[in-house]
């Protein structure tokens, strides 16, 4: 009776909820900018309804975050210009993948180059995808600990300043409003969880 | 003499850490591609070290963000195909402003639209920026609770699924990489914080 019941739950279930099929279907595909830094596409995509839409889209080779933790417990921020907000902005150190780049090779050498610090330990927290509505970049985030100063060597052209804050300051910093970057934003909050040891 | 040596101190900060000028300046700009979605912008900039360098980026109007909180401690999310990744997303309640739109008045208009739930009660909790290397884009987060449905009015051709999640579990979700929004994330990771009241 019992297996019965189950059997007629579940059929109920699946049937008042289908879930839905959501998918576009490309037609077709047109590269309409190809910049310095920005490629950009516009597809005519086929709805769930059969209907043709226009999708816009920026493609990006992913890029990783890095939280470089100090063995004082601080970690390690940057400032840097960021031109479309004619701003400053606290970040953590991260960068783009170069072409057939292994990500954590990416971060050491990112991490190096900007901050000037080599990292003995390496975890690796998450992916996540920070403008999923019109872009396909991922980000791939790092813990690194075990910090050692071997001295910054900065792209040319590439203007930054490294400081550091420990985890409670950086935190009261979103909280304020002085670090609004959303990449810095959920790594601070990622790496709050991970080294209380519950993530 | 604990005045003279503060003041010594101050004179040696500021003198040994003048914070570095990295801003960047307009030289010309150009509207390199205006679709229906984006429109994109490259502006040749001058450098702190006087170089010209091309910056290339998204003009976009800003979006807001809404956490639905159910009287029953649940929170509305969203299913949805974003096309630039070719996958679904479990997302927070979130849309464009519109021209001159109130972003208070415009969660209202997007939890509505979407979800079908009207909000009584509305907190503004952030402005984060998620893409600042090349997006102008800023994203308002608001708390919407003492929620009533009232029935969904989807935009012609929006496709999506709304269902409710606890934030522990949808918590787990970000942890377990089930949930990849950026947006998504930092805002439960806020609602964290704002529903235990430190934040």
């Amino acid at each position: 009776m019992y297996i019965l019941v189950l059997k007629i739950r579940l059929i109920f279930m699946s049937k008042s909820q289908p879930p839905l099929d959501l998918n576009e279907t490309r037609v077709s595909s047109q590269n309409v900018f190809d910049g310095e830094l920005l490629h950009v596409y516009q597809d005519q995509v086929c709805m769930p309804d059969g209907k043709i839409k226009v999708r816009e889209y920026i493609a990006h080779p992913g890029a990783v975050v890095i939280i470089p933790l100090l063995d004082n417990g601080e970690i390690v921020l940057e400032r840097q210009h960021r031109y479309p907000l004619h701003r400053d902005f606290f970040e953590l150190p991260a960068g783009k993948i170069d072409s057939g780049e292994d990500p954590l090779r990416c971060a050491e050498r990112e991490l190096l180059e900007e901050t000037g610090y080599h990292a003995e330990s390496w975890r690796y927290l998450a992916t996540l995808h920070p403008c999923i509505g019109y872009s396909d970049e991922k980000l791939i985030y790092y813990l690194a600990k075990e910090l050692v100063f071997q001295g910054a060597k900065l792209d040319e052209g590439e203007h930054l300043e490294v400081f550091t804050l420990t985890l409670p300051t950086a935190l009261e910093w979103i909280r304020e409003g002085r670090i609004t970057d959303n990449k810095t934003v959920s790594g601070l909050f990622w790496a709050e969880k991970a080294l209380r040891n519950e993530w």
